[in-house]
Protein backbone atom coordinates (compact mmCIF):
# COMPACT_ATOMS: atom_id res chain seq x y z
CA UNK A 1 0.00 0.00 0.00
CA UNK A 2 1.41 3.31 -1.04
CA UNK A 3 0.47 6.22 1.40
CA UNK A 4 1.30 10.19 0.00
CA UNK A 5 2.00 12.86 3.02
CA UNK A 6 1.40 16.43 2.12
CA UNK A 7 4.50 18.42 4.92
CA UNK A 8 4.96 21.54 6.01
CA UNK A 9 8.13 22.81 7.60
CA UNK A 10 10.35 25.27 8.78
CA UNK A 11 13.46 24.50 6.99
CA UNK A 12 15.53 26.65 9.36
CA UNK A 13 16.91 24.54 11.52
CA UNK A 14 17.39 21.23 8.78
CA UNK A 15 19.63 20.46 5.98
CA UNK A 16 17.27 20.38 3.72
CA UNK A 17 14.79 17.68 2.57
CA UNK A 18 16.87 14.40 1.82
CA UNK A 19 17.96 12.56 4.55
CA UNK A 20 21.83 12.15 4.77
CA UNK A 21 24.01 10.66 7.38
CA UNK A 22 25.29 12.73 10.51
CA UNK A 23 22.82 16.08 9.62
CA UNK A 24 19.70 16.45 10.33
CA UNK A 25 17.08 16.65 7.58
CA UNK A 26 13.28 16.85 7.12
CA UNK A 27 13.18 13.76 5.14
CA UNK A 28 15.71 11.97 8.12
CA UNK A 29 12.91 12.90 10.47
CA UNK A 30 9.94 11.68 8.67
CA UNK A 31 11.83 8.46 8.27
CA UNK A 32 12.57 8.23 11.94
CA UNK A 33 9.17 9.12 12.79
CA UNK A 34 7.28 6.33 10.34
CA UNK A 35 9.80 3.28 11.46
CA UNK A 36 8.59 4.08 14.90
CA UNK A 37 4.99 3.89 14.04
CA UNK A 38 5.52 0.71 11.01
CA UNK A 39 7.98 -0.81 12.44
CA UNK A 40 9.79 -1.75 9.65
CA UNK A 41 12.08 -0.16 6.73
CA UNK A 42 10.66 2.83 5.06
CA UNK A 43 11.69 4.11 1.52
CA UNK A 44 10.56 7.77 1.69
CA UNK A 45 10.29 9.59 -2.23
CA UNK A 46 9.87 13.30 -2.00
CA UNK A 47 8.43 15.66 -4.76
CA UNK A 48 11.22 18.00 -4.34
CA UNK A 49 14.65 18.50 -2.70
CA UNK A 50 14.35 21.68 -0.95
CA UNK A 51 17.84 22.85 0.17
CA UNK A 52 19.26 23.54 3.69
CA UNK A 53 16.78 26.25 5.13
CA UNK A 54 14.36 26.26 2.28
CA UNK A 55 10.82 26.21 4.11
CA UNK A 56 7.78 23.75 2.68
CA UNK A 57 3.73 24.21 2.76
CA UNK A 58 3.19 21.70 0.80
CA UNK A 59 6.08 19.39 0.10
CA UNK A 60 4.61 16.03 -1.02
CA UNK A 61 6.08 12.46 -0.20
CA UNK A 62 5.35 8.61 -0.60
CA UNK A 63 6.07 5.69 1.24
CA UNK A 64 5.00 1.71 1.25
CA UNK A 65 3.63 -0.12 3.86
CA UNK A 66 3.35 -3.36 4.58
CA UNK A 67 0.35 -2.98 6.20
CA UNK A 68 -1.75 -0.12 7.85
CA UNK A 69 -3.76 -0.17 10.57
CA UNK A 70 -4.38 3.51 11.43
CA UNK A 71 -7.01 5.85 9.21
CA UNK A 72 -6.13 7.84 7.16
CA UNK A 73 -7.61 11.12 9.11
CA UNK A 74 -5.75 10.17 12.27
CA UNK A 75 -2.49 9.52 10.52
CA UNK A 76 -1.28 12.61 10.54
CA UNK A 77 -1.70 13.52 14.16
CA UNK A 78 -0.10 9.90 14.93
CA UNK A 79 3.42 11.55 13.07
CA UNK A 80 2.86 14.47 14.17
CA UNK A 81 2.96 13.31 17.77
CA UNK A 82 6.57 11.87 17.06
CA UNK A 83 7.81 14.97 14.88
CA UNK A 84 9.26 17.96 15.97
CA UNK A 85 6.71 21.19 16.12
CA UNK A 86 8.72 22.53 12.89
CA UNK A 87 7.44 19.86 10.73
CA UNK A 88 3.81 19.28 10.48
CA UNK A 89 2.19 16.52 8.30
CA UNK A 90 -1.00 18.27 6.89
CA UNK A 91 -2.81 15.24 5.34
CA UNK A 92 -2.62 11.42 4.31
CA UNK A 93 -4.08 9.22 1.77
CA UNK A 94 -3.69 6.09 -0.17
CA UNK A 95 -2.30 6.31 -4.02
CA UNK A 96 -2.09 4.03 -6.65
CA UNK A 97 1.47 1.94 -6.46
CA UNK A 98 2.49 3.35 -9.64
CA UNK A 99 1.71 7.16 -8.52
CA UNK A 100 5.72 8.88 -8.08
CA UNK A 101 5.36 12.41 -6.22
CA UNK A 102 7.83 13.47 -8.02
CA UNK A 103 7.17 12.79 -11.86
CA UNK A 104 3.29 12.75 -11.23
CA UNK A 105 3.47 16.37 -10.30
CA UNK A 106 1.70 18.54 -12.68
CA UNK A 107 2.34 22.12 -11.63
CA UNK A 108 4.43 23.51 -8.55
CA UNK A 109 4.57 27.06 -6.69
CA UNK A 110 7.59 28.38 -4.80
CA UNK A 111 7.27 31.88 -3.19
CA UNK A 112 10.20 34.13 -2.42
CA UNK A 113 10.62 36.41 -0.37
CA UNK A 114 12.25 39.89 -0.17
CA UNK A 115 12.76 42.40 2.71
CA UNK A 116 13.47 45.67 1.42
CA UNK A 117 14.00 48.85 2.99
CA UNK A 118 16.36 50.75 5.92
CA UNK A 119 14.47 48.49 8.25
CA UNK A 120 15.37 44.79 7.86
CA UNK A 121 13.18 42.90 10.47
CA UNK A 122 15.09 40.34 12.25
CA UNK A 123 11.65 38.84 13.26
CA UNK A 124 11.50 37.36 9.92
CA UNK A 125 14.98 36.93 9.21
CA UNK A 126 14.91 32.92 8.63
CA UNK A 127 11.75 33.87 5.99
CA UNK A 128 13.19 36.51 3.41
CA UNK A 129 16.38 37.84 2.13
CA UNK A 130 17.19 41.16 2.89
CA UNK A 131 17.79 43.78 0.63
CA UNK A 132 18.36 47.25 2.19
CA UNK A 133 18.45 49.90 -1.55
CA UNK A 134 14.83 50.16 -2.92
CA UNK A 135 14.13 48.01 -5.22
CA UNK A 136 11.74 49.04 -8.71
CA UNK A 137 9.37 46.93 -8.70
CA UNK A 138 7.83 47.80 -11.90
CA UNK A 139 10.89 47.07 -13.38
CA UNK A 140 10.63 43.60 -12.02
CA UNK A 141 7.25 43.01 -12.74
CA UNK A 142 8.29 44.01 -16.61
CA UNK A 143 11.61 41.39 -16.34
CA UNK A 144 9.26 38.66 -15.07
CA UNK A 145 7.43 38.73 -18.12
CA UNK A 146 10.29 37.07 -20.25
CA UNK A 147 10.32 33.99 -18.10
CA UNK A 148 6.88 33.32 -18.59
CA UNK A 149 5.99 30.22 -21.26
CA UNK A 150 8.76 27.42 -22.68
CA UNK A 151 11.97 28.43 -22.37
CA UNK A 152 15.34 26.25 -22.44
CA UNK A 153 16.22 27.63 -18.59
CA UNK A 154 19.97 26.60 -18.62
CA UNK A 155 21.76 30.22 -17.66
CA UNK A 156 19.15 29.47 -14.64
CA UNK A 157 20.27 26.68 -13.39
CA UNK A 158 22.91 25.23 -11.08
CA UNK A 159 24.75 22.08 -12.79
CA UNK A 160 23.48 19.10 -10.13
CA UNK A 161 21.07 16.89 -10.09
CA UNK A 162 19.97 14.25 -13.53
CA UNK A 163 17.32 16.02 -15.54
CA UNK A 164 16.42 14.72 -18.94
CA UNK A 165 15.87 18.58 -20.77
CA UNK A 166 16.16 21.74 -19.32
CA UNK A 167 13.48 23.21 -20.61
CA UNK A 168 10.84 24.06 -18.63
CA UNK A 169 7.27 26.03 -18.86
CA UNK A 170 6.83 28.65 -16.09
CA UNK A 171 2.77 29.90 -16.29
CA UNK A 172 3.10 32.91 -14.19
CA UNK A 173 4.92 35.20 -12.12
CA UNK A 174 3.03 37.53 -9.13
CA UNK A 175 4.48 39.93 -6.89
CA UNK A 176 2.73 41.18 -3.96
CA UNK A 177 4.18 44.46 -1.57
CA UNK A 178 3.06 44.59 1.96
CA UNK A 179 4.96 46.75 4.33
CA UNK A 180 8.60 46.48 3.55
CA UNK A 181 7.80 42.37 2.37
CA UNK A 182 7.81 41.79 -1.75
CA UNK A 183 6.97 38.15 -2.21
CA UNK A 184 7.30 36.81 -5.27
CA UNK A 185 4.85 33.80 -6.56
CA UNK A 186 6.01 31.65 -9.25
CA UNK A 187 3.79 28.89 -10.92
CA UNK A 188 5.26 26.45 -13.24
CA UNK A 189 5.07 23.06 -14.62
CA UNK A 190 8.14 22.42 -12.97
CA UNK A 191 11.54 24.10 -12.03
CA UNK A 192 15.63 22.96 -12.09
CA UNK A 193 18.12 22.67 -9.10
CA UNK A 194 18.32 26.77 -8.15
CA UNK A 195 15.99 27.82 -10.86
CA UNK A 196 13.63 29.84 -8.77
CA UNK A 197 16.53 31.49 -6.61
CA UNK A 198 18.61 32.50 -9.92
CA UNK A 199 15.51 33.80 -11.16
CA UNK A 200 14.47 35.89 -8.42
CA UNK A 201 18.67 36.77 -8.08
CA UNK A 202 18.12 38.36 -11.48
CA UNK A 203 15.01 39.76 -10.50
CA UNK A 204 17.13 41.93 -7.70
CA UNK A 205 19.50 42.75 -10.45
CA UNK A 206 16.63 44.04 -12.64
CA UNK A 207 15.10 45.70 -9.63
CA UNK A 208 18.45 47.84 -8.67
CA UNK A 209 18.84 48.99 -12.45
CA UNK A 210 22.26 46.90 -12.80
CA UNK A 211 20.45 45.43 -15.81
CA UNK A 212 17.41 46.34 -17.93
CA UNK A 213 14.12 44.33 -17.38
CA UNK A 214 14.57 43.24 -21.33
CA UNK A 215 17.85 41.45 -20.78
CA UNK A 216 16.08 38.70 -19.09
CA UNK A 217 15.11 37.61 -22.74
CA UNK A 218 18.90 37.89 -23.82
CA UNK A 219 20.08 35.77 -20.61
CA UNK A 220 17.64 33.06 -21.33
CA UNK A 221 18.92 33.01 -25.07
CA UNK A 222 22.06 32.62 -24.04
CA UNK A 223 21.72 29.71 -21.67
CA UNK A 224 24.63 31.01 -20.07
CA UNK A 225 24.45 31.16 -16.07
CA UNK A 226 27.67 33.55 -15.65
CA UNK A 227 24.95 36.06 -17.58
CA UNK A 228 22.05 35.83 -14.71
CA UNK A 229 21.70 36.89 -11.44
CA UNK A 230 23.19 35.50 -8.22
CA UNK A 231 21.53 32.82 -6.29
CA UNK A 232 19.37 34.48 -3.73
CA UNK A 233 19.23 33.50 -0.30
CA UNK A 234 17.84 30.24 0.38
CA UNK A 235 15.82 30.83 3.43
CA UNK A 236 13.82 33.32 1.13
CA UNK A 237 11.99 30.42 -0.37
CA UNK A 238 9.38 28.43 0.36
CA UNK A 239 7.73 25.47 -1.15
CA UNK A 240 3.59 26.33 -1.61
CA UNK A 241 2.05 23.62 -3.45
CA UNK A 242 2.32 20.93 -6.05
CA UNK A 243 -0.75 20.26 -8.10
CA UNK A 244 -1.04 16.29 -8.77
CA UNK A 245 -3.77 15.46 -11.37
CA UNK B 1 27.11 61.09 27.49
CA UNK B 2 24.29 58.83 27.11
CA UNK B 3 22.92 57.01 24.11
CA UNK B 4 19.63 55.26 23.57
CA UNK B 5 18.93 52.84 21.28
CA UNK B 6 16.17 51.19 19.87
CA UNK B 7 16.63 47.84 18.82
CA UNK B 8 14.88 45.01 17.17
CA UNK B 9 15.09 40.98 17.57
CA UNK B 10 14.01 37.41 17.07
CA UNK B 11 13.97 36.11 20.52
CA UNK B 12 13.90 32.55 19.90
CA UNK B 13 17.74 31.54 19.80
CA UNK B 14 17.91 34.17 23.35
CA UNK B 15 17.48 33.44 26.88
CA UNK B 16 15.82 36.53 26.81
CA UNK B 17 16.66 40.21 27.31
CA UNK B 18 19.02 40.39 30.11
CA UNK B 19 22.44 40.06 30.34
CA UNK B 20 23.91 36.30 32.44
CA UNK B 21 26.66 34.25 32.55
CA UNK B 22 26.84 30.94 30.48
CA UNK B 23 24.07 31.99 28.44
CA UNK B 24 22.68 33.77 25.11
CA UNK B 25 21.09 36.91 25.51
CA UNK B 26 20.33 39.83 23.56
CA UNK B 27 21.91 41.94 26.24
CA UNK B 28 24.94 40.33 26.34
CA UNK B 29 24.90 40.28 22.31
CA UNK B 30 24.97 44.32 22.11
CA UNK B 31 27.22 44.41 25.46
CA UNK B 32 29.85 42.80 23.95
CA UNK B 33 29.28 44.76 20.59
CA UNK B 34 29.16 48.20 22.31
CA UNK B 35 32.74 47.09 24.59
CA UNK B 36 34.69 46.00 21.29
CA UNK B 37 33.67 49.13 19.81
CA UNK B 38 33.63 51.79 22.74
CA UNK B 39 36.91 49.86 24.53
CA UNK B 40 35.36 50.24 27.67
CA UNK B 41 33.25 48.99 30.12
CA UNK B 42 29.66 49.37 28.98
CA UNK B 43 26.15 49.18 31.35
CA UNK B 44 23.05 48.57 29.56
CA UNK B 45 19.52 49.53 31.04
CA UNK B 46 16.97 48.24 29.45
CA UNK B 47 12.95 49.42 29.07
CA UNK B 48 11.96 46.12 29.38
CA UNK B 49 13.21 42.54 30.56
CA UNK B 50 11.87 40.22 27.43
CA UNK B 51 11.36 36.81 28.66
CA UNK B 52 13.25 33.72 26.85
CA UNK B 53 11.63 33.18 23.02
CA UNK B 54 9.93 36.99 23.00
CA UNK B 55 10.29 39.32 20.60
CA UNK B 56 10.96 42.98 19.48
CA UNK B 57 10.27 45.35 17.27
CA UNK B 58 11.06 48.50 19.55
CA UNK B 59 13.12 47.52 22.52
CA UNK B 60 14.74 50.31 24.06
CA UNK B 61 18.13 50.58 25.89
CA UNK B 62 20.64 53.10 27.33
CA UNK B 63 24.35 53.20 27.84
CA UNK B 64 26.56 55.71 28.42
CA UNK B 65 30.47 56.07 26.67
CA UNK B 66 33.03 58.56 27.98
CA UNK B 67 33.20 59.71 24.30
CA UNK B 68 31.40 59.20 21.08
CA UNK B 69 33.03 59.54 17.86
CA UNK B 70 30.56 58.04 15.73
CA UNK B 71 27.57 59.95 14.40
CA UNK B 72 24.44 58.84 15.11
CA UNK B 73 22.98 58.24 11.78
CA UNK B 74 25.83 55.43 11.09
CA UNK B 75 25.80 53.95 14.70
CA UNK B 76 23.39 51.64 14.18
CA UNK B 77 25.65 49.87 11.15
CA UNK B 78 28.52 50.12 12.70
CA UNK B 79 26.85 47.96 15.67
CA UNK B 80 25.08 45.71 13.48
CA UNK B 81 28.26 44.75 11.76
CA UNK B 82 29.34 42.70 15.24
CA UNK B 83 25.46 41.72 15.98
CA UNK B 84 24.57 38.34 14.60
CA UNK B 85 21.53 38.43 12.07
CA UNK B 86 18.29 38.01 14.79
CA UNK B 87 19.33 41.59 16.44
CA UNK B 88 18.47 44.77 14.67
CA UNK B 89 20.04 48.18 16.16
CA UNK B 90 17.46 49.99 14.76
CA UNK B 91 18.33 54.00 15.58
CA UNK B 92 20.76 55.91 17.59
CA UNK B 93 20.00 59.14 19.93
CA UNK B 94 21.73 61.39 22.37
CA UNK B 95 19.23 61.59 25.71
CA UNK B 96 19.30 63.69 28.86
CA UNK B 97 21.64 62.11 31.14
CA UNK B 98 18.33 61.31 33.93
CA UNK B 99 16.12 59.61 31.24
CA UNK B 100 15.90 56.22 32.19
CA UNK B 101 14.68 53.75 29.37
CA UNK B 102 12.32 51.90 31.61
CA UNK B 103 11.20 54.46 34.26
CA UNK B 104 10.79 57.43 31.21
CA UNK B 105 8.47 55.19 29.28
CA UNK B 106 5.35 56.33 29.18
CA UNK B 107 2.77 53.91 26.95
CA UNK B 108 4.06 50.21 25.79
CA UNK B 109 2.48 48.20 23.12
CA UNK B 110 2.80 44.47 22.66
CA UNK B 111 0.87 41.73 20.13
CA UNK B 112 0.33 37.88 21.24
CA UNK B 113 0.03 35.76 17.60
CA UNK B 114 -2.44 33.01 17.79
CA UNK B 115 -2.11 30.21 15.44
CA UNK B 116 -5.86 29.22 15.19
CA UNK B 117 -7.11 26.19 13.02
CA UNK B 118 -6.62 22.76 11.60
CA UNK B 119 -4.15 23.32 10.11
CA UNK B 120 -0.76 24.88 12.06
CA UNK B 121 1.89 26.61 10.54
CA UNK B 122 5.01 25.31 11.19
CA UNK B 123 7.11 28.43 9.42
CA UNK B 124 5.25 30.28 12.24
CA UNK B 125 5.81 28.11 14.80
CA UNK B 126 8.56 30.55 16.74
CA UNK B 127 5.87 33.55 16.38
CA UNK B 128 3.20 32.29 17.45
CA UNK B 129 1.34 29.87 19.85
CA UNK B 130 -1.15 27.21 18.74
CA UNK B 131 -4.68 26.26 19.28
CA UNK B 132 -5.92 23.61 17.66
CA UNK B 133 -9.77 24.43 18.33
CA UNK B 134 -11.82 27.35 16.85
CA UNK B 135 -11.87 30.29 19.08
CA UNK B 136 -14.92 32.46 19.58
CA UNK B 137 -13.24 35.93 18.40
CA UNK B 138 -16.70 37.65 19.38
CA UNK B 139 -16.44 36.03 23.17
CA UNK B 140 -12.79 37.41 23.58
CA UNK B 141 -13.53 40.91 22.34
CA UNK B 142 -15.86 41.42 24.56
CA UNK B 143 -13.86 39.89 27.49
CA UNK B 144 -10.72 42.36 26.68
CA UNK B 145 -13.26 45.58 27.45
CA UNK B 146 -12.95 44.50 31.09
CA UNK B 147 -9.24 44.89 30.88
CA UNK B 148 -9.56 48.78 29.75
CA UNK B 149 -9.09 51.09 32.29
CA UNK B 150 -7.21 51.29 35.74
CA UNK B 151 -6.99 48.41 37.60
CA UNK B 152 -4.90 45.99 39.86
CA UNK B 153 -3.82 43.49 38.18
CA UNK B 154 -2.80 41.59 40.80
CA UNK B 155 -4.16 38.23 39.10
CA UNK B 156 -2.29 38.63 36.14
CA UNK B 157 1.17 38.41 37.01
CA UNK B 158 3.47 36.33 38.04
CA UNK B 159 5.07 36.72 41.17
CA UNK B 160 8.67 38.35 40.91
CA UNK B 161 10.50 41.97 39.78
CA UNK B 162 10.01 44.38 41.94
CA UNK B 163 7.09 46.43 41.13
CA UNK B 164 5.95 49.55 43.56
CA UNK B 165 2.24 48.86 42.63
CA UNK B 166 0.25 46.19 40.64
CA UNK B 167 -2.02 48.38 39.11
CA UNK B 168 -1.99 49.92 35.48
CA UNK B 169 -3.44 51.15 33.29
CA UNK B 170 -4.89 49.74 29.65
CA UNK B 171 -5.86 51.80 26.82
CA UNK B 172 -6.71 49.26 24.35
CA UNK B 173 -6.92 45.96 23.14
CA UNK B 174 -7.11 45.26 18.76
CA UNK B 175 -8.04 42.23 17.15
CA UNK B 176 -6.93 41.40 14.14
CA UNK B 177 -7.70 38.11 12.14
CA UNK B 178 -6.19 36.77 9.27
CA UNK B 179 -6.31 33.14 7.44
CA UNK B 180 -5.79 31.77 10.60
CA UNK B 181 -3.78 33.99 12.61
CA UNK B 182 -5.25 36.26 15.44
CA UNK B 183 -3.29 39.36 16.49
CA UNK B 184 -4.14 40.52 19.87
CA UNK B 185 -2.49 44.22 20.65
CA UNK B 186 -2.02 45.59 24.02
CA UNK B 187 -1.44 49.12 24.41
CA UNK B 188 -1.35 50.28 28.09
CA UNK B 189 1.07 51.90 30.30
CA UNK B 190 2.53 50.10 31.49
CA UNK B 191 2.86 46.19 32.10
CA UNK B 192 3.37 43.64 35.11
CA UNK B 193 5.74 40.59 34.76
CA UNK B 194 3.61 37.84 32.12
CA UNK B 195 0.65 40.38 32.46
CA UNK B 196 0.11 40.38 28.96
CA UNK B 197 0.76 36.59 28.19
CA UNK B 198 -1.74 35.91 31.18
CA UNK B 199 -4.19 38.29 29.90
CA UNK B 200 -3.83 36.39 26.89
CA UNK B 201 -4.42 32.51 28.34
CA UNK B 202 -7.50 34.40 30.25
CA UNK B 203 -8.84 35.63 26.42
CA UNK B 204 -7.93 32.18 24.97
CA UNK B 205 -10.00 30.49 27.96
CA UNK B 206 -13.07 33.01 27.04
CA UNK B 207 -12.75 31.94 23.14
CA UNK B 208 -12.93 28.25 24.28
CA UNK B 209 -16.21 28.61 26.25
CA UNK B 210 -14.54 27.37 29.87
CA UNK B 211 -15.47 30.96 31.19
CA UNK B 212 -17.68 33.62 30.37
CA UNK B 213 -16.35 37.29 29.04
CA UNK B 214 -17.97 39.28 31.84
CA UNK B 215 -16.09 36.29 34.39
CA UNK B 216 -12.54 38.71 33.67
CA UNK B 217 -14.32 41.72 35.56
CA UNK B 218 -14.85 38.98 38.68
CA UNK B 219 -11.37 37.68 38.43
CA UNK B 220 -9.30 41.39 38.07
CA UNK B 221 -11.87 41.77 41.38
CA UNK B 222 -10.49 39.05 43.09
CA UNK B 223 -6.39 39.60 42.44
CA UNK B 224 -6.32 35.65 42.94
CA UNK B 225 -3.82 34.32 40.30
CA UNK B 226 -5.20 30.96 40.70
CA UNK B 227 -8.61 32.50 38.56
CA UNK B 228 -7.01 33.37 35.56
CA UNK B 229 -5.78 31.68 32.55
CA UNK B 230 -2.68 29.96 31.92
CA UNK B 231 0.49 32.20 31.13
CA UNK B 232 0.38 31.66 27.42
CA UNK B 233 3.78 30.69 25.34
CA UNK B 234 6.28 33.48 25.02
CA UNK B 235 7.04 32.92 21.45
CA UNK B 236 3.38 34.23 20.33
CA UNK B 237 4.64 38.09 22.24
CA UNK B 238 6.54 40.91 20.61
CA UNK B 239 6.87 43.83 22.10
CA UNK B 240 6.27 46.26 19.36
CA UNK B 241 6.21 50.51 20.53
CA UNK B 242 7.16 52.15 23.39
CA UNK B 243 6.61 55.75 23.76
CA UNK B 244 8.55 58.22 25.26
CA UNK B 245 7.78 61.74 26.01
Amino acid sequence: MKILLKIAYNGTNYCGWQRQPNVDTVEGQLYKALKKIYKHEIILKGASRTDAKVHALAQYATFEVIENKIPFNRLPQVINKILPDDIVVRSAIEVPIYFNARYSAKEKTYTYCIQNGSFLNPIYRNLSCYERKKLDLDLMKEGSKYFIGTHDFSAFRTIGGNVKTTVRTIYKIDFEENNNIITITFNGNSFLYNMVRIMTGTLIKVGHQKIKPEKIQEIILSKDRSLSGKTAEPHGLTLVDIKYD
